[in-house]
């Protein structure tokens, strides 16, 4: 269902809202405190004597049909009487936009900004910020709670009831518990194992947690384009990315209207924000990266965070000394930040800014609590270059940089690869555990094969399925139109299921105590021929359910006991019934039959 | 490029013929053998002082511009001149065709045979017949020196060549040599590890092999539809999943004018054929598995046999003892096969004619060399139920059944899961290798989740890849209607692009002599924005070609130094290779500044 989104000063475009199919979004409070609500979605069966299914729910206030979407207004702000009663957080009337801000576009042309601007709030000097101190200092948030029973579902029903336990996964020496409490997650957070990205600035977000004892975790990418037609188209795109199961949401705009447009998105954001910020300091300067200095990017860092981005990407791993090691690489530095701080660090022959201004970048982040997410700047860009000296060398930089943040008082999770062939997948997990002190890894993909341009989200999801397996925390998706053009909406939706399979698929693997619930309860819904629960029962039951549209339309193919591909006379599942019925009586009779018939070959006898 | 392909008594219908882009096929004549040429695909690059590309070509004469396409005459037939001068070999009538061979079809309605049908040949009492035999005996067939060449394609020029060596695979003790001979494809043979399908009454076969030590290859599923209007749009299916890749086709047809469709299909198929009779024995007793015997099945065998093809999947493991071990699965048993034989043994409480049987079905193969797929008819059909004892206890049965295989002369792969959860999928092969004494292994998938019907195309392929590099040797794809429906045409050929991904990343993993060969020509492409190359080294053109179109239509985009991801400011090839140049410009400086400057920290200087 779409309505249309009520915008000010913005063109009338469609928001994607109302629930998935058959699914309703239930809040429920925690058990610590009554006034901390977690949203889920439960997805009803057909037979109203079978329990719902409740999932995890990234798709915010949007799939309620209880909330009016007003995006001048942006979200409801759950965490702000958490934030109020925080003693080192103050408002003050922070950083005023300046025209470069925007792109210096034409007045005319101008995006207004998001009417649900606010004052910020800054960190007091001296007082604890992040979640990271909190953590340290052995203080469970409310955003802690949050997390704890989001993370939860169903592992209580798994641990009472009479559902199959699952505990046979390999987890590659992560130390997932059969139940999430507080003390746990803060105890992962002060460990520096998990993060919280929730910029102080950022009021509308419903928390989540990254880190490898937790759920797998995916990220969307979003950006404006240049026919960019108004703010709601924008904010579509999150809201899209969100409903499939996005977890968190990274908006790489570049150009023109970019800080309105982020405002609109951050308002309207239940999940967390980040960027690079290092694309719209190049924007300052013009697009050539010999102009950036610190303190275009200072301000920069500044203004997004008071806009409440939740964590930003900083390139401040790629040092001097490794921009040779990439020179005979077959496809040199491909990511986009990598390559503009190596240009920089090459023409003016010294470290970056970044990296010789990380302490500041620290103090800067710590006042708002934006999470670091160290970028892979010289991440491989083919299987000929993965696992190289330069990929190494920066993860080194990268390691030192982690404990230099936590000294700070800072969340930090670690970007990593890329391309890299299957076998080449687990010593990238192993050595960034050990480098890194066990921080979050978030990598993009990694692309097992270079072959297949316009199918990159499989080869990436399968190399995303292994690493998340192996320990990764949070995988960035992949559409298929990498490396080939702009990813239209469909292709948003392709990425994030991919990206959701490849997570889950991971959870299972780790022997996650309550992932193969949802496993079980389709498969039932299949065996049991209820057509309807196994499309609602998937991860996209529009899709699911227009495939079997396409070769049995009627409805009463819908409660069939058959499908398309074998028909009634061939079908297994249903001879598979039978057999177990005739299983189930003749274990009746032989139960009977013991009594009085010798010998094991005759187990059974034929009615 | 499409053209009406001319067939004689049926409507003519689209068969897609023609080269990929940029393509041509070559044919090399064998080094021990200048009569055996063998098929490739040069892909073409736009600068034409870079040699072409070769890559392993399934597609048959159908890409080739210079044959003729006459579905009516059927393929050439390369392998006549091969079998005339085996003296173990010898025409016959061969069984009359019954109206229940294509399902009593009234006349009216009746397929024709296909014209180039001729007198089936058998094996002479006493003499040898299969690939097994001959290797056996230490005898190098004409199919073996065939594979050779084919499977070799860059591995010379690998070891010779500067191109970087690949030898950091970890094959999981599978022992892929640098180089194959045709004497090793003889020995892989006689030890059962690899097979070569090539039924003696499919004379228009180009011999491939299937086997740990080879290439990985894939199967793509076919089979009739209800509505099937005409023969060729039967082989179209065939022709369409091979042009992308498909290694064998499983015909998996039922219903009405199968014999004839399959003679249409067999005559046109330059890839090896694979079926399940038990499908059409099924059919010829009206459908009811309890009408099933011996005798029905027997016929047919050699009905099938004698058409020419190349292997059977047999559910010989069933076992009355194992039925009752799926009574309490989650999803049963879901192989149809598998539930066919099941209710068979349960109802009659005995082992299946195929179990008592087996070593006649053993003989009848073997008169015609039809490999054995032994079909694993109680797989796995949910995360729940794999690994089970079910499962487990048919493959142990099905080690037994190799091993009386072999003895009788016959060549053997195992077929195995289904659904497998990630951490599960390693021991499925070990137990396979150790069980069935190394012969080939061939998968469906496995599915990693079962959370994704739509999708399962991705949640299998994620399966596929990690079994094909632990040392599966054929990888049978799902389509996305998995579950759902029908595939179409599009489904067809996204199954095998993905599958042709998992095949090619294990390829990489297991460290392939040369399969890095295609990604790093690829890679080098997208580094020099050499885009039309990009996309013709892909796995599919076409899609990776559109997709580019959809943001960049325009023909000069196909040589810019950018795209659409990033523009031209924010390009990170581009600046990486500004960096290059600058590296190897200072590189060059470092060296004659190494004759006047002291200490390490400065080396490199400024221009």
């Amino acid at each position: 269902m779409n309505i249309h989104a009520n915008i000010e000063h913005a063109a009338p475009v469609e928001v994607t809202v109302g629930p998935l199919p058959a699914s309703k979004k239930v809040y429920e409070a925690t058990t610590e405190r009554s006034d901390i609500l977690v949203p889920f979605r439960e997805i009803a069966l057909t037979d109203p004597t079978m329990p719902c299914l409740r999932v995890y729910d990234t798709s915010g206030p949007y799939t309620d049909l209880s909330t009016t979407v007003d995006l001048a207004k942006g979200l409801a702000t759950i965490r702000s009487p958490w934030l109020a009663k925080r003693d080192g957080l103050h408002a003050y009337s922070g950083r005023a936009v300046k025209p470069e801000d925007n792109g210096d576009v034409p007045l005319d042309r101008l995006v207004p900004p998001c009417p649900a601007n606010r004052q910020p709030l800054i960190g007091t000097k001296g007082k604890m910020v992040t979640q990271y101190e909190f953590a340290r200092a052995g203080i469970i948030t409310e955003e802690m709670i949050y997390v704890a029973a989001r993370e939860n579902i169903g592992r209580k029903a798994q641990l009472e009831g009479a559902q199959a336990k699952i505990d046979d996964g390999n987890s590659f020496g992560a130390e997932v518990p059969a139940f999430i409490t507080p003390e746990f997650v803060r105890s992962e957070i002060a460990r520096g194992r998990a993060i919280i990205p929730s910029n102080i600035n950022h009021p509308e977000l419903e928390p989540m947690i990254i880190g490898r004892n937790f759920l797998v975790k995916i990220n969307a990418n979003i950006g404006n384009s240049a026919v960019t037609s108004s703010v709601a188209e924008e904010v579509e795109k999150l809201v899209w990315s969100i409903r499939w199961g996005g977890d968190t949401v990274m908006d790489l705009s570049t150009g023109r209207n970019i800080h309105n447009i982020r405002d609109w998105i951050l308002r309207n954001s239940p999940v967390p924000i980040g960027t690079v910020p290092l694309y719209q300091a190049l924007e300052k300067v013009g697009g050539d990266p010999l102009k950036l200095d610190w303190e275009v990017f200072k301000d920069t860092l500044i203004e997004q965070a008071e806009q409440g981005v939740d964590y930003f990407t900083i390139h401040a791993g790629v040092r001097l000394a490794h921009v040779p090691l990439t020179a005979n690489r077959t496809t040199g530095i491909v990511s986009r930040g990598g390559s503009i701080m190596a240009k920089w660090c090459l023409a003016y022959h010294k470290e970056s800014f970044l990296y010789t201004h990380f302490e500041e970048i620290c103090d800067i982040m710590r006042n708002y609590d934006v999470a670091f997410s160290l970028g892979d700047g010289l991440r491989p860009g083919s299987i000929a270059d993965a696992n190289d000296a330069a990929q190494f060398a920066e993860l080194e930089t990268l390691g030192e940089l982690t404990k230099i943040a936590w000294a700070k008082g800072c969340q930090v999770m670690i970007e990593g690869p890329g391309h890299v062939p299957m076998h080449k997948i687990k010593v990238n997990m192993t050595k960034q555990l050990e480098v890194c002190g066990e921080a979050p890894f978030y990598t993009l993909g990694p692309l097992t094969t270079d072959i297949a341009p316009g199918y990159d989200h499989i080869t990436s999801g399968i190399g995303a399925a292994m690493i998340g397996w192996f320990g990764c925390a949070m995988l960035c998706y992949v559409t298929p139109k990498e490396h080939l053009g702009l990813p239209d909406r469909d292709d948003v939706k392709i990425g994030v299921i991919t990206y959701k399979i490849a997570a889950h698929a991971a959870d299972l693997a780790k022997g996650h105590p309550a992932a193969q619930l949802r496993d079980d309860a389709l498969s039932r819904a299949r065996f049991d021929f209820r057509w309807e629960d196994q499309f609602n029962l998937g991860l996209d039951p529009d899709t699911a359910r227009k495939y079997h549209d396409e070769t049995l339309p009627k409805d009463a193919h819908k409660v069939a006991h058959f499908c398309s591909m074998c028909g009634p006379k061939f079908c297994s599942m249903k001879i598979s019934q039978d057999i177990r019925a005739e299983s189930q009586r003749i274990a009746g009779l032989e139960a009977k039959s013991a009594e009085f018939i010798e010998g094991g070959a005759e187990v059974y006898v034929k009615a």
